[in-house]
């Protein structure tokens, strides 16, 4: 921890040389390795960070000029070497510093990520803002490779190359997102990395670049230069980039800082939309990593000192759910499995190795996984849609024009639903209930144990019409039996209150010594009112609990209900009020938002109806 | 109407020679034209898409192979030629056809449409499972040139190149979408069509393709002599789709009908991913309409003798809050104003004429639009974001992961809001209320007249933080007074309920003679609960009226805040049910969803509090 000990910020970065520069990567490799062997978080895609965020750093002054990153997996260096380097220690804790861009945080993160596919566009505006301003600033998107297939990425640059304005996409290309890129784009960028250009490219451009002086050439001059001399070395095929009105330049070592400083200072003296093409390592300078980056993309705490060894959770509700497809499918060919680039996430890998014909992955494009499903439904297909609830959030209008208005039969799979816990604000599934809940034509199952969840996507599959969602959360999911999906299960009999809950929810009231009757809903969008009416008939108080956002949510439709049909009780909701969740653990997430069952047992203890 | 008038189904097309199939598209669009100067709907586009249609047709059997029609503005001609001819007659009518695919009109649409970008991701599945089946049918995406440039056709793209499955990509170019393409997508094509090989192209491939015999050569044969011989002369310079695994076969004619059958009887013979790239005129045999296609793009009833003439409705809420914003634009610099290819339809037209540097039209993009804003508004400026309701749908997560999170200011311009007419199912924008009812920090203002829209606009952007939504409806609107934003204003009193509505419910209501208070919301993200209670305690009887969505919307809120507050009143929430509303006018379309002031007021004179 040489040089970063005594690190204060950017401008320390001036000072340094090439040598020192590589010095100071090391330093942040190990603070980033040792931080997150005991944190957790995002490891191979931010160890193949470092120099180009290095170089990125020392070239621009992103007080000045900005940089927006695309997801944000690639964004610790840059908090580490920006402002954070101590905060850093705290990464995904609660109240420590986001994993993700978070400009509540630090004014050196100018736009929020998390989400694939919005840094193209984000920076655009930005870069557009600059040219209007009539500044020299610079915009800056930094994009993985898999961001690229996201169709808002090409939204982006299908607009971003049509004026003048100082945009700089640099386009880190670590030749695999998760666990593989799929789609014509990835084959398109396999193609450029190898060209001979590129492998006889480091040393070409060495030479090309030091023949200029780095001061004191006027724009046009290069522009010139890279028009007719560089242009045949950089730009050797990216006619897509081209099209769409970029410069490209590419590809080129993204781990050789020296050269990345060089090209990046000759960059910022143009003034034209630029896509900057390098390649990396996933992994970087941690030879586990290296060798199997797909096992240190998102990870818990681990012993730094061995290799972590993949093995599925068992008890994880995406584990249950993707063995229990793969059994469904194995006697039924017309079941089809569609996911969004989270293979593994989804516990369909298994899925995946044993029917790969009817098995796809569409790369980071929810909206297209869930059109795409719809199209086989058209066929009679059976599709089951695998997405991240905040991911499905992208595909809301997917479900209702493409699905719903058609009452198509499809199976969508909610992993990661309600509270998620380390990732924060732009991972948490808090608005599935809510959003689904608008669309005609959906059933929502909402299970909340390994028997429910079981059950309800084979119900899902052959029992139910229409769209089907089955909603599960992270974490352990106990064994438990088998509910009636569309009836209330009645857990637990008591006095005091009707406790209405679903999905995880469930589990942390059964924990709870409640004097009160506790109704698990199997299916949030067909409530069993009958149960709930003849437990507040005794109990004369309503008490929901749910972990989703509470406006448009299961209580207030419980609520209204009631309402509507004149029946007048205590009521009271908990749920994640009108505002968003931070990162932390989730039982930390669950008491920040008033949801923890320690708060909802003294409401009840404390409160007569 | 000669070869129309006898016209039974597409077996009639296998019996007509060219020169009879010129004559039946003669017929066709004189059909067209005077069905839709009496109906109102889509023309020009339709009229460009005769040819192309009789040729898919006459080669495609779409009882077994499938075509699934991009957004839909183009299937007129499809509808008359499959099994619609009479029933055309009462297109966009109240229960005759809709102007756009429906599967539950004919087996003949298999995909329903209105929204752009759809139709390949559909077509892509349709084409895989036929693989799947090792069947030789054939899926066809019929494509216009404006949806290229939505992120959902980029990521259908980009999978769909991956597998050899027979699907055939029609890209109707007709330069033009319903103003003009933008975006780099859009410069590409217009490169295409100007290559030489474009102008010469017709003779040669008449020459070439008559050298061919039609029946009887083996696939591999044709692909062979594509790939060697044709290729030269047909892929001209389509990389851009070679790169994404289609064939690339054009710029042709799209209105050679000899030409497109000999083409098209070729692909049918190939066993792979094909973009077949025609230009078409907009408008095509009828004069007006191709001088001036802009203006017959989608119209209501009109004198098929004489040419249309552009005025601006200037009791429209589109022209108010168009007028609105530039008036204040003017004054100020920070607003800049975004559109999604609908600058005509939100009144901008006068903006983009007058402040034209602050004036973006991002094509069909509208997730873009929405991230686009967000990076403006990151930057200090006051991004405007016009959008029609039920487009704004494809935005969801783009506002919450954007724009909320980081509760940044920008306003939504949500026109055709509501139950919006003759284009139906696909339409009708009755999800905004509900959808953006979840998401933290969006205030939604719901403005009944011209005083209250331009109020609102002004007090978006000056007056409220975060996200505001501005929502309005088709139709006209009165001058009528402002309306203090956050408290609801007693439009008339009476005594047997409080009815509590807002946007274009508030003058459905005002019509009626009710012996009830009325109160109109102005802001429904903020409810006026004082005046409501105060109106229950002499009323006893809250009734809501909506013109959206049920679940998760106004009423539903009001009654679960309510019983959370144990208030006690008899409840009746008019709203629309959990279903899709059809097409018709916006009258027959209440009554349809028992929303119309008849209903309600027979409710309100038959029941007692």
């Amino acid at each position: 921890m040489g040089l970063l000990k005594d690190y204060k910020g950017p401008e320390d970065l001036k000072g340094l040389n090439i040598k020192q520069l590589n010095s100071l990567a090391q330093d942040v490799r190990e603070y980033i390795i040792d931080t997150v062997s005991k944190n957790g978080g995002h490891l191979a895609s931010n160890l193949g960070a470092v120099e180009i965020t290095l170089a990125l750093l020392k070239v621009f002054d992103f007080k000045k000029d900005n940089i927006v990153f695309d997801v944000g997996h690639q964004s610790y260096v840059y908090k580490i070497l920006t402002d954070r380097k101590e905060e850093f220690k705290n990464l995904r804790k609660y109240k420590g510093i986001s994993g993700f861009p978070r400009t509540f945080e630090s004014e050196y993160d100018c736009f929020n990520a998390g989400h694939a596919g919005t840094a193209i566009s984000a920076a655009y505006a930005m870069a557009e803002v600059n040219r209007k301003e009539n500044n020299k600033n610079f915009s800056v998107a930094f994009v993985g490779d898999a961001s690229l297939c996201n169709g808002l990425s090409f939204e982006g640059l299908n607009n971003a190359g049509q004026n003048k304005s100082r945009l700089l996409v640099v386009l880190n290309d670590n030749e695999m997102s998760i666990k593989e890129n799929v789609g014509s784009v990835s084959n398109y960028l396999n193609n450029l990395r190898i060209t001979p250009a590129y492998t006889k490219l480091k040393e070409n451009i060495k030479h090309y670049t030091t023949k200029i002086p780095v001061l004191g050439k006027p724009v046009s001059k290069f522009s010139s230069a890279v028009k007719y001399g560089v242009k045949k070395l950089l730009i050797t095929s990216g006619i897509m980039f081209e099209n769409f009105g970029f410069k490209y330049i590419g590809p080129i070592d993204g781990h050789d800082t020296d050269l990345l400083i060089k090209i990046l200072s000759r960059i910022k003296e143009m003034e034209c939309p630029v896509l900057l093409h390098i390649v990396t390592k996933k992994g970087k300078g941690y030879e586990f990593a290296e060798k199997t980056p797909e096992l240190y993309h998102g990870l818990g705490s681990f012993d730094k000192t061995k290799p972590v060894i993949s093995a599925a959770n068992v008890k994880s509700p995406s584990y249950i759910a993707g063995q229990k497809l793969l059994s469904l499918a194995e006697k039924d060919e017309n079941i089809i499995a569609v996911c969004a680039a989270m293979e593994d996430g989804c516990g369909l890998s298994d899925f995946h190795k044993k029917l790969p014909e009817r098995f796809y992955d569409v790369g980071i494009s929810e909206g297209h996984a869930v059109t795409f499903g719809a199209g086989l439904a058209a066929k009679g297909k059976i599709p089951v849609i695998a997405i991240y609830s905040t991911f499905m959030q992208r595909a809301y209008d997917n479900i209702i024009h493409d699905m719903a208005i058609s009452n198509l039969h499809a199976v969508l799979l909610l992993d990661r639903a309600g509270i998620s816990g380390e990732d924060g604000e732009t991972h948490h599934g808090i608005f599935d209930i809510n959003f689904l809940n608008t669309i005609p034509n959906v059933t929502i199952f909402t299970p909340s144990n390994k028997a429910e969840l079981e059950d309800a996507i084979e119900k899902a599959i052959y029992e139910t019409d229409g769209i089907v969602a089955v909603r599960y959360s992270k974490g352990n999911f106990e064994d438990g039996e088998k509910t009636d999906l569309l009836n209330g299960k009645l857990v637990k009999e008591g006095n005091k209150a009707t406790v209405v809950t679903y999905s995880k929810m469930t589990e942390v009231i059964k924990k709870r010594n409640l004097d009160a009757d506790h109704i698990h809903l199997n299916c949030v969008s067909h409530i069993d009112y009958e149960s709930i009416i003849k437990s507040l008939e005794k109990t004369k108080h309503l008490v929901v609990a749910e972990d989703s956002i509470k406006n448009g949510g299961i209580g207030e439709k419980i609520c209204a209900y009631l309402a509507q049909k004149g029946i007048s009780v205590k009521a009271k909701v908990f749920a994640i009020e009108n505002r968003f969740v931070p990162h932390g653990s989730v039982d930390e997430l669950f008491k920040d938002c008033g949801i923890d069952g320690e708060t909802i047992e003294r409401y009840i203890n404390e409160t007569e109806a």
